[in-house]
């Protein structure tokens, strides 16, 4: 199914009034209230491809209904969200569980929902019922070179659906590492992953373009192997991406961390050294629990972004294309399509808070050891109701005010069970 | 396949000499050696039926060959382990993944291994094919009552099949909780789920025989549910337990905490209370990651069993009957049947260990608050190398000196798997 | 010194305009803006005396200057703190820290300021220089009758003294516990701990009045012992208070819980049993690092508030007296009285969101399984800009429309340096 | 006070029997018996000074009597340890805690209980009495150049110290970071802390000799800074190391980490990197507890000895010389003494038990991704009973067989307590 723009019109001019008053308020209220706006409409995340289908853990799935069947239908899922919040105007593939068959055909497809694909994401963390030789111990870290082979060409595979569809990078997670003490000769496992990736970042294409592709190497401390991750922390996941060289960059996932982890530290040393590629957004409790952005650590969200904006500017970044932005989420218990309304808000909320802070008053504070002001300083941005701005984003982009509202006023879900059926299950899943 | 009496004393035989010379050496070291060996024979661990094939994760499965495609088969492989090593002589099912279909010849078939029926353990957090209703949102804690009802009268059933097979217990694990702030209302969770938990211990088989039916409360501090869990930690499941009556109890998971918890603190408290009713066994180094007993942190585990002596001789409580004993391990890497002899040799090693430490002057010593001197007394014990113990006890009991070495030299999984097949998997997972 | 009303007058009219602006604003968007308006005038928060200097760690402490040198000293900053911010009317006393020479003039010295005295706190954590017995190996549950006898004695004296100042209850806090393995007996250290908690309540006065006197009995997962703490976690602490009687219940101070607890639900379920007597705020990342209220997790205030406006209402409890509300922090690099002025705005920020959350759309989400609605209700109230209430609530009640610049322009610390000197440290530290 | 080899002699002898049946025996089980106690003779782990006094938390400190109330008495009391272990060969001085007036009498008076001096600690985290400029805002990371100067003079003062005494290396431990989100600027506390460093890195000597001078750059996940450190974690101290030079190196103690850190793992990728510089023993369950090593995880101290064995040999480098190893604890409730008898006891056994490790069978269960061989060899020498060879070690060396036991039995602590007096307080806590 397709929205159609009377719809979005139609749903904005009954809330305008409101929406005038609320905006009218803050644009007086707020200083920079325009150029934030601006940056909004410019910011997209991505969706992946395998966030449109409901999620689940090793004891149970509980799907919903009229999850998409097929790569095509995915397209048209993150089409849906970004003609009603006009910010996701990226889809991220996993492959193998998105293989284009014809990669000009789908290409088009997702250029006339005005989507771009943003990182190739590959998988060595399963065995695919054709696959010779399995990942049960690893892939690029493997005992056995053919293993390691296997997974290499895989990763090279991937690229090349990148290239055919307009990507420009390749994000690398390993569930590489060990279960148990002794399993794994830590320094073996990490030689060969680095080799490995090595003859990945060999393949990434070099066209001289203004985009060139990037290998983003992203890290996890725990899970699916409970003792060792052979890519396991920002430290081994830097030391990866400085012996493979420029093109290599460390990612970050919001779940991918130890109990109390500074997260905004992480990314501001990464950002210092020139070396963080991009970010999985998702939040949690307890560990990689793939919970909806902005749920349960708004503040830390927040921060996170104050360090991105102060790095990136600092190094004259794009703040919309210089990093690759993604959610990264499992919808165990609510609608996919709503979860993910939910995150690319709380996203753009955290963003145009961080935009508020006075960067200026911050570093005076910070330069004369003022606690005190420096905390009120982040604040009074983060205590800042940045809700019309986001709103006067999307409405001026042609998306809908309140996005989540119009998805249930349109019951889109309920169409797309009528169009799919009940018991689909997205591919991949 | 079955073992033959004659590949064990082979077996022993060939290490005979060896053992001895070892067993000397410390039965002279050790004053109550013999106590301690006549206290492993009698000790008994349940291995539960969902052990005996490849676990997973939410990533993936790595399915090894030769899982029990049966119950009949699944009992099959616990009478081997407990041919191997004496010491797993139960079993501890699972409703709807063991349902026996003749009551009398499955318990017959465990008979003739030498097995008994420990705990049964109900399943409500996942939906069956065939289920009315869905338990995407809790069981006993359900909003609708209807769903609550389908809980209770599942857990009644399991009560049902456990009487048929000579079980006197029922595990009740509740996934129950939420994945997000706000989900759910706490106290009406609480509410909710002791209301139906009330219903299903009503249900509780009274004959007024020697080993009246226990109800076990599990708690877990997270996942599958990643924001609150209903029954989280000890502190909710004993408040369960107290307001349900004296035959509920709590059942202790070494993996369900939050991180850094003092387990055997715990122990000693729910013993103090006389709540204590059971104990999963595994080992873990993030969350409830399943591994191995003993892998990780073996002196925790020695600490767990020094209080367990400790808080049940204080209420002449009998070590090998008055609580419930089992495994609960996810084997991921691992031959399942492997895992389950390394983990059944790690506890018996423990409690030999705990066997051994001298409580009266552990006593003296916290009396005189010597610390120096009690932290000697544990670690005196802990450092003692008790297999040539734990292997004695075994032989005495029929059981192979070296279990893992035979398992191997016997090739028994290649046999399961020409039996079975490569690519089976166990029922239930 | 003492703040005098044409200060802030004169602060509040400068800032009158401005400030109606915005309240006009969310009066107008927010339905029941009065109601939460006087809700905050009411709303009271207590600041513990040991707040008002700077604090430390073991590495070091930095101690700024004018620090209260006295207990008059230590009233007359709190009385400056309550003048500025109208929401700081009572003061939480430390014995031996704290003893007042002439009760009856300290009582006459704290009304003058508008004061009252909230709960008294004893310490059996340090040894006092002319005190026979140590505290070494703790008090209440010492293995040695003598010194649980001087620390019950000390906790009788020091209601005493609460009497005297019209306190009416008492907080213990125990640093009881132990730092190694085999230290403790678990269950021992329990029964000592609850008989001499017994004699504590003995002693608590019952005059039948309208405020009856309570014992909380406060919890902590670690520090300064560091193997166990024998009131180590809410379960515990719900034993005692359980087993003591009616006038015993649990205290909750943020800071003491291991990693990711859920705090929230353990108020929900401590209300529920009609238990939970009192509040410590502090916020923290790692331990008990009694930083600023709502600086690191701003979220998690909010959703505990939620979860104690839910329970008290459900009640009939009165938010501002039914529980025993104090903030308990440690200043170790800001200005102890800018900290106390940021924290006590912090937590009415959090209340005055959870009063805007709108409760009966809430329980409908949760009936209907609308995760995400439910969501949304929460993150509505969250999200919202209440600054300009919270002020409005100051002004009306005499106080500040902006307390910390207040105190910043009226150099307050620097005439408190000129009155007391730059190398006070304040007693107790 | 001083030990006569008589009284070693004496207590050996009484002991001997015993001691050589248990040591038979295992000399008989354990192929490489002999090589282990050359290996365990030639180690020797270093103490700091300033454990050899009582420790305490910011809750309190309760000290023993008998502590050492100079440098004279520090060396002395090591010399002791030594006498009863020959095992503690070294001593870590603090400054300015440990100034030596006269480094020739004092390197004479060590030399004379065979002790050398091995890292010397600075101190920045702390404010001395007349230091002109605070380190409330830290030290080599403060805004202010004059503070930074302050530091770097004070770890080139101290660089001069180790030289005149004969040390060659320095231990930059930096308590620097932030409490409070906004308070610090994360890169440039990062880029400032670096020049500094470069600046004290400038001062090493360099006088090619077989013993280069080294700094060590520790880190610390948290404590006495609760939101940020600035050297944080591995990763950073390397980043830090890697910008320095060849003659820096991380540092590790193992109580610096977020919960659930794999520190194993870190060891084997800093000693592949070449920048392991040295070790900080102790032990903990909660955070920085600095408890007795080997009280709480003996096996992962285990498996930290099995990753130093194999990385270092891997590299040809000398267990005994070739990294820092030293003790940092703080005995808070057993007399420091004895607490340091039972480390480095811990130490050695862990020691011992890795280089039982068959390292050989150890790669091809790996290579054959044979996960419970590899535990199975593993815990094969963790569950191996060293204690013998310990004792034969530290026999053969001069010691005693039970260096704690002959502790008591001299009643050395209250001879100390006779020379020194009970109310005695080591310099520096």
């Amino acid at each position: 199914m397709q929205l159609e723009a009377y719809q979005i019109a139609d749903h904005n001019n009954k809330l305008q009034e409101a929406h005038q008053r609320k905006l009218s308020y803050w644009t007086d209220e707020i200083a920079n209230a325009e150029t934030v706006i601006q940056k909004l409409i410019d910011f997209q995340i991505a969706i992946p491809s395998w966030a449109l289908g409901t999620g689940g853990t090793r004891f149970g799935r509980f799907p919903g209904g009229g999850e998409p069947r097929s790569l095509e239908e995915k397209i048209s899922d993150v089409g849906l969200l970004h003609a009603l919040n006009q910010s996701s105007g990226a889809i991220s593939l996993h492959i193998p569980w998105d293989i284009p068959k014809d990669g000009e055909a789908i290409k088009s497809l997702a250029a006339s929902y005005g989507l771009r694909f943003d990182a190739m994401n590959s998988n060595t963390f399963q065995d695919q019922p054709d696959q010779p030789l399995s990942y049960k111990f690893g892939s690029l870290q493997h005992v056995d070179r053919a293993v390691r082979q296997q997974a290499i060409e895989h990763n090279i595979e991937v690229i090349k659906h990148g290239v055919a569809l307009g990507s420009n990078s390749l994000t690398v997670w390993l569930s590489d590492g060990s279960c148990f003490p002794g399993q794994l000769n830590f320094r073996r496992a990490f030689e060969r992953t680095l080799e490995s990736l090595e003859e990945i970042y060999a393949a990434l294409p070099d066209d001289g373009g203004t985009a060139p592709w990037k290998m983003f190497v992203e890290y996890k401390a725990f899970e699916p192997n409970f003792y060792s991750m052979t890519v396991g922390d920002w430290g081994s996941s830097l030391l990866f991406a400085n012996k493979l060289g420029p093109k290599a960059y460390t990612l970050v996932d919001l779940g991918h961390h130890l109990p109390n982890a500074n997260i905004e530290q992480i990314v501001a040393l990464l950002l210092m050294e020139g070396k963080l590629g991009g970010f999985h957004f998702n939040d949690s409790k307890y560990g990689d629990d793939d919970l909806t952005v902005g749920s349960i650590r708004p503040y830390q969200l927040f921060l996170i972004f104050n360090e991105l904006i102060d790095g990136m500017d600092r190094k004259g970044m794009n703040h919309a294309t210089d990093l690759g932005w993604m959610i990264d989420a499992s919808h165990n218990v609510k609608d996919p399509l709503e979860d993910l309304l939910q995150s690319v808000e709380a996203i753009q909320l955290a963003y145009a808070q961080a935009l508020l802070v006075d960067r200026a008053a911050l570093e005076e504070a910070r330069e004369a050891n003022d606690v005190v002001r420096a905390q009120e300083i982040l604040q009074e941005a983060f205590r800042t109701d940045v809700r019309p701005l986001v709103a006067e984003a999307r409405r001026r982009a042609g998306g809908a005010l309140q996005p989540l509202t119009l998805f249930r006023q349109l019951n889109i879900r309920q169409q797309l069970i009528g169009e799919r059926g009940h018991k689909t299950i997205a591919t991949g899943l």
